[in-house]
């Protein structure tokens, strides 16, 4: 049909499906979901609108779904770093990718966290849920606890909920202050709600024991 | 028409408006919104179907809207402290009432934060996100800070979205520690986030100097 884009037809499905999701996340990134139409994720990705509609015949919702779920699978991939090496450089690895990923998505991530859209169902709940889910499970395993108490857990998970308000935050301020920033104030205040936790609870007495011993290497 | 329960005629419409909105926090407070209908309302309240109709004919989006800002209202009057004695005190008692609210809607609470609701709408996330802004104001207030800058602002929003999530968790974890545990707990986070951010900023290391201050009053 379009011999002179011989590009266009080359695409296996998987590469076909992932080049639609970039340009949906790439609008996403920019407008709010609900003004979003099928039609402009054609236009972006240079393809024909039946294309879209043949890999989306869910519409609107399945696109912002499967755009979410990949946004989400970026996200998880943010945390992925190497169990060696001192505790608090690695935590600081990650907030940078995290940081850089908000930096990248910027409107699309605050629609997507702060709700309210459109769009929005207890299945994309889910989702963003569980990137939270598995951020803490990241969190208490680099940390080496294989039994975290109540105490420790709700430390982590308060701490992750503060960084996304952070980020959001972040966003509205025109980014600001810059990330290098950001990333240490937010490593800082993970050690000091800790620090508070270890007063009430001896597992995270023995964690922050260990963080401490980590900065003297 | 029911002259053997005079109560039921004798209210008037304000006092019957808001007999209705409690009989509606009640049932949100222990269902998922999208499970109450007006029908139950009106047999928890034990009036007539058609009257509750009357009062919010708008049907069950506008009922759930009116009592999430009549929830909105009661969570703004737990921040509600008179401004003097010691800083930290004065927290202690706003989050003995914050979390007495908590501990009375329970499941309301967590549905109307979660999100996901097939009732949310911008409209109902604007109302919960007022009253994350009203105890911001309110805690800057306290500080006795008239103009904060971004980083004490930032982390004092922070720690309120983080007792958002402790909240959440505590109601999922049956409401483990005890309230008054959490309540000490948290207070010390805030000391400790907020020494985190007063070696970044001026302003919030004169307002850690006055809160130490206050400790040995």
């Amino acid at each position: 049909m379009t011999p002179t884009v011989p590009a266009y037809r080359r695409l296996s499905v998987e590469e076909r499906r992932s080049q639609l999701l970039d340009a949906a996340l790439s609008l996403f990134a920019h407008r709010a979901p609900e003004d979003v139409s099928l039609d402009d994720v054609a236009e972006a990705a240079g393809v024909s609108r039946p294309l879209v509609y043949r890999y989306f015949p869910g519409g609107k919702q399945q696109l912002y779904e499967a755009a979410l779920r990949s946004a989400a699978e970026e996200l998880r991939q943010c945390f992925d770093e190497p169990r060696q090496g001192p505790l608090l450089p690695r935590l600081s690895r990650a907030l940078d990718r995290y940081l850089a990923f908000v930096d990248g998505h910027d409107t699309g991530f605050s629609a997507l966290l702060q709700g309210g859209s459109v769009v929005e169902t207890s299945r994309t709940t889910a989702i963003v849920d569980g990137v939270r889910r598995a951020a803490a499970e990241h969190i208490l395993g680099h940390l080496g606890v294989r039994d975290p108490g109540p105490r420790l857990r709700m430390t982590v998970r308060m701490w992750i909920t503060a960084v996304e308000a952070a980020s959001l935050i972040w966003l509205d301020e025109d980014k600001q202050p810059e990330a290098g920033e950001l990333r240490d104030w937010l490593v800082e205040q993970f050690v000091a709600v800790l620090s508070v936790t270890a007063a009430r609870d001896p597992q995270t007495a023995a964690l922050v024991g260990t963080l401490a011993g980590d900065g003297r290497d």
